[in-house]
């Protein structure tokens, strides 16, 4: 009777140490903000940063209306190897539109692209970038494009991941911008890519309202047709939002600096340079993408997000590097 | 007996109606949202719009994030005669700049203005205005364009009014953007004048934060100075946000089309046609300067905030007419 009271007082007391350890376990896997990223230097950045900025008793507070994020979006948010997804619109744009333009075949980037010689595409560099975005993206009112974007966004695929291109947004930093919301952040993306490409599917993609989203432009005028106004788009680039563009054009669209900002590529710099000398506590960011096996490995060579300053200068420039092989748990949201 | 008790009851009775009748009186100026605005076409017109909107079970019900109203500044929120604001900004600017620039007294523009001879320097027209703005809003950083901005407004007073021109807001358009704002409309305004000469200000005088005002730009260019990211502003102009320019920027910065739209000038017209040629039931009112006592009486013939086109074609165009001296108890917040 002592034995068997003994025993069950026991197994009485490691069941509760075992509920107790799910418990605890359960409330910090509920309360880990960033569980797609593995802990170590980089998660710890974000959170002490959060934290400090978010404290009103710590001297790096800031008011929560000061509190702007920036983000870029191509290889920051979302997938942009082998090739932009908005130049993949483009080629399907040109595609569908050859038959009513016959001599885009003596055109070398055109040909390229209804060819799907994407390698000898690359090859015209960034003369035939814009050649394509220009002949693809204007000739329509704001109404029609948003239309082509949103069925073209709704049913294309990644070349090589066979997936849709918002189901290759990064888990990891979708993470963060919601943790960056829930403590009162303002979350901006600016993006090299254009503005009216990113606005129909940013807020289902990342929570981000079209109101938050600054990017390239081309010229629209503004004509009344049959009676209705419509705002036309010309094949002029108007603001081309990446370098020195980022900064220009956060100043213009928010008129605040912004306290974080994150970026993947050479072409981010600028906007981190920005962020980081405001007078209060900011934190930088660039991911480098280095991993072959669940995304892609590229860096100083690549066409598509090329990084190399980025990384020489990380340590002067005061930006961290997420190192995705390291640093993500995860990659995409549809990994166990 | 009874004679003194039926008296003591009739009064008892007056009383009761008194008191309930100052109840009903106080509720009903607790609330009402407009109590700046007569009762009348005007104001009904606004309420029944607003009420309609943000009623779930009204076919005209409108989502919260959907209701954008875009607001002109200069004429429509504050006074902008007999020279709008930012021109009296400049002018002071130039003469504080003068020593430095002897040659200025060869051109007419900015003689006229070191003069002090303001209709000499409305002759010199939109050059003249344009020349005046480059030279007084460029050649220093943004920081140091919004430290200039800053204390003008603080110190600068209106010529005839003798009031600071933060004090010659309309105080009921002030109360028409916290009834919309109470309402979950988010506010822009959207001004020809220049972006950053509103920003320093534009929270304090009407709610508005930096990122919800859209305005004219000059070119910026980023560069480093001593090390540290500086913008810095260009005598060039980048975007004139007036006329046609307004919905195009609308798009741009906004990236949706808003439901209500208020102006004070044929300059506004796109802008109301763009936002009631929208699906949803739309809002669109001009403020007509008809009050030469309380404020200044102009339309068709004014040099500033021309209005002629807006009055003939509000009933074809669809828009309202506010009449300041009809429809407005009161002018300024100061006013008895």
């Amino acid at each position: 009777m002592i034995v068997k009271h003994a025993l069950s007082r026991t197994v009485f007391a490691a069941l509760l140490v075992a509920l107790a350890s799910a418990i605890a376990a359960s409330m910090a896997r509920a309360q880990d903000p960033l569980p797609s990223w593995n802990e170590g230097a980089t998660k710890a950045a974000i959170i002490d940063f959060v934290m400090a900025v978010t404290d009103q008793s710590n001297p790096d507070f800031v008011a929560p209306a000061e509190r702007i994020a920036t983000f870029d979006n191509d290889g920051t948010l979302w997938v942009e190897a082998p090739h932009y997804p908005q130049i993949m619109f483009a080629v399907d744009r040109v595609k569908a539109m050859a038959s009513d333009h016959p001599n885009w075949t003596d055109r070398p980037a055109l040909k390229a692209a209804l060819d799907g010689d994407m390698k000898a595409f690359v090859e015209t560099g960034n003369e035939g970038l814009e050649e394509i975005i220009l002949v693809s993206h204007s000739g329509m009112t704001t109404a029609e494009f948003r239309k082509l974007v949103s069925d073209w966004i709704g049913t294309a695929e990644h070349p090589k991941l066979k997936r849709k291109y918002t189901d290759l947004t990064y888990q990891p930093m979708k993470e963060l911008i919601a943790y960056l919301r829930g403590n009162g952040f303002k979350i901006y993306i600016v993006t090299g890519g254009a503005i009216e490409f990113m606005r129909p599917w940013t807020e289902t993609a990342y929570g981000v309202v079209p109101e938050q989203v600054v990017g390239s432009s081309i010229l629209t005028e503004f004509e009344i047709r049959d009676g209705k106004p419509v705002l036309f788009r010309l094949p002029e680039i108007f603001f081309f939002n990446d370098k020195e563009g980022k900064p220009i054009a956060i100043q213009r669209f928010i008129g605040r600096r912004p306290i974080a900002a994150f970026g993947n590529s050479d072409n981010d710099i600028p906007m981190l340079q920005w962020t980081l000398a405001g007078e209060r506590r900011s934190l930088g960011m660039i991911v480098h993408h280095t991993d072959a096996e669940r995304e892609f490995a590229y860096d100083r060579e690549s066409v598509v997000g090329t990084l190399s300053k980025g990384i020489d200068d990380a340590e002067t420039g005061g930006w961290h590097l997420i190192d995705m092989r390291r640093d993500w748990k995860r990659v995409f949201s549809f990994e166990n």
